[in-house]
């Protein structure tokens, strides 16, 4: 499972609050903390299966609510417009200094949409 | 319940494949098409209590989605972003027509971040 572990956790930062308060806690201790499931499974006095059954239906969870919302992948392509948008910025900024306050909005809406 | 109507709509185009089918069905009829609960009831062929149900319990799923995660918050402050970007592409296309190529890709930005 860890091998997939950016796209999950990129998914879980959206939508984690989502998940059973079991199955976000198993996962953030698997995923971010990088506990194994033995540990998870002995500081949480469950069974090792039942802490990747509970890592597993967060992963599932997960992966639907953004196949049926689509929201991960529409903020994912506002990042790659926040770098453009940083590029742009630096454009106008060479081309004319007398645009250097306008560049600088750009950028603050740049970071914005990095966030 | 209608007067209510934009938040709820909005929310529902973001996460209305969250809501079980027959939420999703009674919600669209009531919101969307603007047809009564009656008018539902005797379509669906449930009671109009049982439709009012389904929408309350859908916009309170709706509700609780949003106080979660925030993401319509934000895609509504990147409206705001893309409205000011609009601005800023005429701002720099104004000062300098050798501008205009990078105006309009700001202006397709604005456009995808309007969506």
């Amino acid at each position: 499972m860890k091998k997939d572990t950016h796209p999950f956790v990129l998914l879980f930062d959206f939508y984690g609050e989502l998940l059973t308060e079991k199955q976000r806690e198993v996962f953030d201790l698997y995923y971010n903390e990088d506990l194994s499931l033995a540990e998870i499974a002995e500081g949480a006095g469950i069974s090792r299966q039942g802490v990747r059954d509970n890592i597993v239906r967060a992963e599932k969870a997960l992966t639907e609510i953004e196949e049926k919302t689509g929201l991960v992948e529409r903020f994912v392509a506002y990042g790659r417009d926040a770098k453009r948008l940083g590029e742009i910025a630096r454009a106008i900024r060479e081309h004319d200094e007398a645009l250097a306050p306008l560049a600088q909005e750009l950028e603050s809406i740049a970071h914005r949409l990095k966030e």
